[in-house]
């Protein structure tokens, strides 16, 4: 069966593999696992992706260049931006995972960052939105635009990052319509006060 | 030697959990491990902490209790508290690590949360800030606190969970002194613009 169809074998073997990583991290995860998963074996897991840390590569790649939940860019205000760009949980656990594994089995701050260009390139876009805010009068002009994607980073993936903190902070669970309810009015309300700046309800 | 001072040899078993639970979690924390960097066996690490995961709470909440770099509540504006919140690798590394440890190894949305009622408390005295800021105006009245303190622990804590997002956003060590002055900058600038509401500098 494996090798008849290359693309869907490849593609069983990603999804199979985003699971367990997601999961377990890349020590933890376990090739045997993911081949049993994808239904094939591991000499066809190592034929098409050579090594256990190539594939976590690629899986993170794949959810880099489409990242789930990434508003387009469209015309608005930076607070409603905002506010759709609340992550939730069903569709971020997993990617937001991968990040926490990636950052917990890295070897120090020299050691080189997988997938650098797509992921400086997806970055690029939420900056370049950012800048049109600034443009538009809905971010000060003098606010460090890398900082200020830091800051929209942290403020839409930390609650899907420490489900345990959202409980303990709100004593909601991080995943119910009423926290993301919470958390939208939220980040719409904080935009909001970014732009006050320049529109002083004096 | 064990034995002999037993709240020496406690202190040292929690230093060596608290650096291999860091590195390698819950899961891959290895005992042995643990006993052989402090000096002692499993069997007095078993006698006085009973199981890894007692072990892994007590060291959570000691960690809580006594979190490094949270400064004390003194006057000055909000803006001011908040550059000064911001969390210096070097002594947030641990404590971050535990979390994101902590929050890939729970076992679904109903796993009991370790030390609750210690942490509940921490956290009341942040969200005990947010009031104070409120009532002197440095942030609006209408501010749900509990979202605010989370939005703080996520502007705070990010950089520190997720250093490759920073090293891919701007390019700095999340740990350079660079990166953490400008990251100080950026948060007292935030907390100056949530304030601006009430201080229109029309």
């Amino acid at each position: 069966m494996a090798g008849r169809d290359p693309l869907a074998t490849q593609r069983r073997i990603l999804d199979a593999a985003r699971k367990e990583f997601a999961a377990k991290g890349i020590s933890g995860a376990r090739v045997d696992a993911i081949a049993a998963r994808a239904s094939t074996n591991k000499r066809m897991l190592y034929y098409y992706f050579r090594s256990k840390e190539l594939l976590f590569r690629e899986v993170l790649r794949q959810r880099l260049v489409r990242r789930p939940g990434d508003p387009v860019i469209e015309d608005g205000p930076y607070s409603e931006w905002l506010r759709r760009r609340v992550a939730v949980p069903a569709t971020w656990r997993e990617y937001t995972r991968l990040l926490m594994w990636e950052a917990l089995e890295a070897r120090g701050r020299s050691s080189k960052i997988l997938a650098a260009d797509e992921r400086r390139a997806a970055y690029g876009v939420l900056r370049a939105r950012l800048a049109k805010a600034q443009a538009e009068g809905d971010l000060p002009t003098d606010l460090d635009l890398d900082q200020m994607l830091l800051s929209e980073l942290a403020l839409v993936t930390f609650p899907v990052a420490f489900p345990q903190i959202v409980r303990l902070v709100t004593g909601y669970a991080a995943d119910s319509p009423e926290f993301i309810a919470k958390r939208e009015e939220h980040l719409r309300q904080l935009g909001a006060l970014l732009a006050a700046e320049r529109a002083p309800s004096g």
